[in-house]
């Protein structure tokens, strides 16, 4: 294969050029030193490796604007960008090493489970624009939903209510309620059977 | 698409109910001060980026009750949840922020590697259960197999002798002996060349 | 399923053995006090999740011998194994957790951008061979390309100007300039649409 520098002739911008780029635009949703105060917070209690209770993790993120249900678990070395953009319901789960990119609206109804090293990136860019503009739609992820182990679930997806995505799947597009998806891109491979306790 | 809120009439236990789970069945095969004392080792000598003497490491795994062999080495950045429940042969290798989440026993054969990143997930939930019940079977790692960087081998698995796991892979189900593997999920692409010195 | 020590019958060497692998033929580049003064430079001001101005990663990547252009964005929890074989142009991001194990050169053209979780892996290992032989081939990377969250770029890989290799792709062979890839493994989807303004 020839070099990649030989296949094209490009300038700034035939693709795109980062010096065009701005977020002056966007809504950071918070004050600077609420920013800053939550990075200090975060690097606290949140991204470090020491366990904690989660009421105490719960606590800041009120603190910092987070709607939060009840007997919800955050587990350690877990990365929120934007708590003031974060709303759990009940019981709501979030494991070790999850990384919430909640540059838009982050939503996971109750009982819904974010299991470890899952990936949850409101942020993307549009590759058609030459300023590589910031994209930052809501993720929403509904009721008695899981999201496995070092899932990947991308800007603006909705997740349906009982959902399960799993270990591993890479999730761009919303996917139903009541199905379970794997894959990279994530398929649906069949729905998953509801109790009838 | 509806939003998912409206898709189904849904009502806790449906799908699952969070408040029903239980994990007091589950024998943790410790007590609790030894699960204490092991993530204050696991936060100064394991999970930090101190680069550290392998066979360091190796003493404390002994000292938590893991089986491990000789001339075993263990980056930094490494996530063992209870080492009670691994064993590795002789000649085994562990990446850099390699996960290793053994709620159930962790066996690794000799001359295995485990690369950077890559993440053996003995934990699992029965989703078809309204009280999401762990499930948490062994990972069986045979010998001289290479689990490549970034991949994911789920709750359960049996990995065969030989075997190559490549990089960024996704395994949910037994693998046999002397074979490639790749994708999410991972499909056997071709056999292991055998060596004839 | 038997288990796999059931399956073969293999002796050290049937596929490798780990006590025969040596690099030592192989050149790090750079003399043990500087690969000892980097891993302190690293743990301070790289892997930590303490926010820092690019402008002293840069400063520190220079001086252990990176050619870095103007204007490099460098966020926090980055690892970059040698910094000696990195060559970053203009306009480069690299975002959070990303990992770049430069065991080979790793040269990353202007305006491209590295997202949050991605793995450049330019170490791996020949299966084939008994001693489990250490490569390392050049990662190249084009201008004005993208590669997005979590996604995996291995060992000898050119990924040429302007391509998105979208999240959670994997990728392992050489991707053409101008297209969008997309899953595991990563194949191409469409070409990347080029600006007219």
């Amino acid at each position: 294969m020839a070099s990649p520098e030989e296949q094209l002739s490009i300038t700034p911008g035939t693709f795109h050029s980062l010096d065009r780029f701005s977020n002056a635009w966007y809504d950071r949703g918070a004050p600077c030193w609420k920013e800053i105060l939550w990075r200090v917070v975060s690097y606290l209690w949140f991204e470090g490796r020491m366990p904690l209770p989660s009421a105490w993790r719960v606590f800041w993120l009120r603190v910092f604007g987070a709607r939060v249900g009840d007997h919800v678990v955050i587990r350690a070395k877990v990365t929120i960008t934007m708590p003031w953009r974060l709303t759990l319901g009940d019981h709501v789960w979030i494991g070790e090493e999850v990384f919430i990119l909640s540059l838009g609206e982050v939503s996971i109804g109750s009982h819904s489970v974010i299991s470890q090293r899952a990936f949850l990136c409101c942020g993307s860019h549009d590759y058609r624009s030459t300023d590589f503009k910031l994209l930052q739609r809501p993720i929403r992820i509904g009721q008695q939903a899981w999201i496995a182990a070092q899932a990947f679930v991308g800007e603006g997806v909705q997740i349906g209510d009982g959902t399960v995505v799993t270990a591993g799947s890479v999730v761009t597009h919303d996917i139903p309620a009541g199905v379970i998806v794997r894959g990279n891109p994530a398929v649906v491979v069949k729905p998953r059977p509801r109790a009838n306790s």
